[in-house]
């Protein structure tokens, strides 16, 4: 062992202690008669003092030359420090140094290996192994181990058997992109990588492997907006002979246990919320709940006055801004502005400031008076000091758009708060979702989503109002995880594959091997996956995934440190059947 | 939920419960008046009786219905039994049912779901979801999970930090073959599965992370020999600031840990073997410890008499197998034709059969006296009655040949207990190993192991000679472990690279991001990897692999369940910019 003890461990208690240490330079200052040097490891940063009179000539002599990110070992002995630092848990103490060998030396690193680097994006993820070196990173990676081991640990005491699942599959051209393989054995043929382990786990409910965990890789081909990845981890679940409740308890019982394992949290039962609540409350199926703002329908109060944009749309609907009455003109403007930025997409917002007084100040008084705005603060719950802002239209997309508004006024007043989590399930999402492209519906969770008890003969009618027994687990507005009750029984999955526009051909081709497993003794059984990363990001108060990776890729799918991928050599290439196509 | 009991929990304490079960008809018998049902999931059997008197008639008569493996739920009540069970655990009881639901019928399986099932290995393969439903295979995931759970407990507890690699990384030629996997954003180029996460472990550790380990899945596109896995799973393993022997403790503990959790089973300190002394006396470099008949070379008491196929030889060396001096002719012509099949290869075998009264009887007595024939039996331990076998010829073959009788031998002799565990370490493996058939060296851990102190000059001169810091543990005959201390320094890793035949170009273009890493500050590490799938096989007393993965691929590297791989749509092939080339 190169070390008798980590670079964090050393205290007041240690002082006299003849030690080893090993690790890396952080800095170094030389002050002529006596250097000092921060040696960091995994564990912390302990001072290591080289002192002109008490340490050997040579050793002094070699201290001079370390440079940042030196690798060094160092024995010494641990004295107390003239000059605490009460900020560091080593900060009592330092090694007065009398060995001193260079494990390695280091090029100056490209990028300060500091909490609040120097370096952008691309370099540091080009010298990922560097980037790891720094607390955020590091930090966030041994966070996500610690949050892994939880969730197994959870599980494992609630009798749910981890069970590992093919990566090498079958490509299945519903939904996303696969990645696929060539198989070099069996020509002209291709393996795909899972898009999730969904047939696999509930084929082991088939198999009486009655609750199933899995954390593990997923792969989607998937042009890939910010912070997305094309491999990415789920923590994959799957229960026999439960209904959504059962499975709704379990999971919220996980879901409750990291809060408190990990960030020391105890919450209530999880609030419910159905889709269609979310989507006329929030304008959306994954609302954060740490605030307020909620959506008021206007119509009824709102149309058949004179204001000819809001009597032709589908729509009208607003929400009260907390103290944002007092907006300047300039302001509003900014905000009517950013409404009508492509991303967002509204027409234009009408605003009513609710005074200190009660009186109302709107930007259609020309329409309505004093009772009128009255009620519109009383449907969208404003409060003296409050500002209104009011959107109409398309139902859908003037939902989306007050989302979106709704967002960004919490973000600008800090209403999501970091530190405070509120769990929240959503329930009863429709079984499909209409592709306004092809005017074709397909499933919105997945094609193996039971439609809700005695609903499946609204598919040939209504299709669009067929609820399922489908759930998302929204935390910090943000989709932690979602699942469904599965269809267990042959006929209704082929009348559903039917109704996606499957043949009965295509059906059996890709999933033929789950329908003949539904015909020897199939469970009711159903599941849930969480996103891995996202859940381990918002844990630990953070939006974005990226840190929470060991290495990444772009945006590109590139990983930039390996340079992959790559071009591969023709045998390759020969020897798989295969040949370019550019 | 469907039940209030698992089949495996109602004991006699619960008499006059009334409960509520679900799973699958095991069996039914029907006496006409009254019927039982043993009813199977996960956790157990538990017998239910439908009587004609204290049954609702319609519960009764559905009764009668049941086919094996239905699935179906029963509300009743506990009742003891009156002729007990005592082979299960809910021998004492059984449930008088009231109500009876089937959730889903079934047609007759293709093999009975039984211990010991009619079921061929490819029925079981194709219908996997059934076979699961069977003890042996559904106890051996169960296994699996207890396993791995106990592996990451005692890593964790030890500051290990489990860190995912990406899968989607850089094709290296070097070692087997990839499975690649096209790019469809980057046209021309693909990406490879990981062999092993060795390289980014190693970055890893450049970053500090210096406690890491992964249980992983990792690929290999080998033709496949019997219990090989194009998909495999590694337990992972890497540290920093370490010396082998830190390695060999840490993981030594993690076996002995295994072995005390898992089999009730302590072992003491594990022996430690070098390369050379384990293929001199074993011929083997894994070699099963759990019993004797270690080989004892005759060069120098069998050579220089009259018998030229021993003067010929480069090696003359022999076991005693003990007891077996009463094999007739018969048995030992047999044995004879064994050593002689292909498989092993050996030209022929002498024997001496060491008679009680302290005589010899060998088939080679016209060249050697008793007195030489002493001699043998003191080389190779032989006592009265054991029959010694000598082998004879070049050294390597020789050695592998009596290695494969000193294995048939135990085997026939009953000396490979599965409960007992006898593990070791081998070390001080040879660096580089000669490929016989293009007459170069190549890498027999991986690249990136590096040479024992000192011996790095050999290279040039000698380089079947230098050792590496490299191990091997060793379970009861099988390898379930192997690692190395890796190289941490720039120059030697390209002396290396040299040495193996890479250019300067290509070790820069295949590990170009190594190198440079070794330059910002890397510390010394090293590591281990464990193969899970034979480790858990071997600790659940099994020889084979398949039965401890959930869906495993038969030898052509096909999934017959879902049968994959498959071909895909000519719209995929288009989008990754390939073509068919058969």
């Amino acid at each position: 062992m190169y070390r008798s003890h980590s670079c964090g461990e050393l205290r007041a208690s240690h002082v006299t202690q003849e030690v080893t240490l090993a690790g890396w330079v952080q800095k170094s200052r030389d002050k002529g008669f006596m250097i000092w040097v921060d040696l960091r490891d995994r564990y912390g940063i302990t001072q290591l003092i080289f002192d002109e009179e008490r340490t050997p000539t040579n050793v002094f002599e070699t201290a001079k030359t370390l440079g940042r990110e030196f690798v060094i070992q160092v024995k010494g002995e641990v004295i107390e420090r003239e000059a605490k630092n009460s900020k560091i848990p080593t900060g009592d103490i330092e090694i007065l140094v009398k060995e001193l060998t260079v494990l390695n030396a280091s090029l100056l690193p490209p990028f300060t290996i500091e909490d609040e680097t120097d370096g952008g994006e691309d370099i540091r993820m080009k010298y990922r192994y560097l980037d790891i070196r720094r607390n955020p990173v590091k930090d966030s990676l041994m966070f996500r181990h610690k949050v892994t081991m939880e969730v197994r640990k959870y599980l494992s005491d609630q009798e749910f058997i981890e069970v590992e699942t093919p990566y090498l599959i079958k490509s299945t051209p519903e939904g996303a992109r696969d990645f696929v393989v060539p198989s070099r054995m069996n020509e002209g043929q291709f393996y795909a990588l899972p898009q999730s382990p969904q047939t696999f786990k509930q084929l082991l409910m088939v198999g009486g492997m009655d609750k199933y965990f899995q954390i593990v890789k997923c792969f989607r081909d998937e042009d890939l907006r910010a912070d997305r990845q094309p491999e990415f981890t789920q923590i994959d679940c799957e229960m026999a002979f439960v209904e959504q409740e059962d499975i709704l308890n379990i999971f919220e019982g996980l879901t409750r246990h990291l809060l408190k394992e990990i960030k020391g949290i105890d919450v209530e039962k999880f609030p419910r919320m159905t889709f269609d609540h979310a989507m006329k409350t929030y304008g959306n199926d994954k609302p954060d709940i740490r605030f307020g703002m909620e959506f008021g329908e206007l119509n009824e109060v709102a149309q058949h006055k004179d204001f000819k944009v809001f009597n032709a749309a589908e729509l009208v609907v607003g929400i009260a801004v907390p103290g944002a009455a007092s907006y300047t003109r300039k302001q509003i403007d900014k905000l009517i502005d950013w409404v009508k930025r492509p991303q967002v997409g509204a027409l234009g917002m009408v605003y009513v400031k609710c005074n200190e007084d009660g009186t109302f100040k709107s930007s259609v008084d020309k329409f309505y008076d004093q009772e009128d705005l009255a009620k519109w603060a009383e449907a969208t719950g404003a409060k003296a000091g409050d500002l209104i802002c009011v959107l109409s239209g398309n139902t859908n997309k003037v939902r989306a758009q007050l989302s979106a508004l709704r967002m960004e006024m919490a973000e600008r007043l800090n209403l999501r708060n970091p530190a405070e989590f509120a769990p929240l399930w959503v329930v009863d999402f429709p079984l499909l979702e209409l592709d306004e492209e092809t005017g074709h519906y397909h499933a919105m969770h997945h094609p193996f989503t039971s439609p809700k008890p005695g609903q499946l003969e609204m598919l040939g009618t209504n299709p669009g109002d067929v609820k399922a027994n489908a759930y998302d687990l929204v935390l910090n507005g943000n989709e932690i995880g979602g699942g469904s009750i599965r269809i267990h029984d042959k006929e209704m999955q082929a009348v559903m594959f039917k109704h996606l526009g499957f043949t009965e051909e295509e059906a059996k081709a890709q999933f033929g091997f789950l329908m003949d497993a539904f015909q020897y003794g199939a469970p009711p059984h159903g599941g849930l996956a969480f996103g891995l990363d996202r859940l381990v990001a918002i844990l630990g108060g953070q939006e974005t995934i990226r840190d929470f990776i060991a290495f990444p890729k772009n945006n590109s799918g590139r990983d930039v440190m390996i340079d992959a991928p790559a071009p591969i050599d023709d045998e390759q290439l020969k020897e798989l059947s295969i040949k370019l196509d550019l």
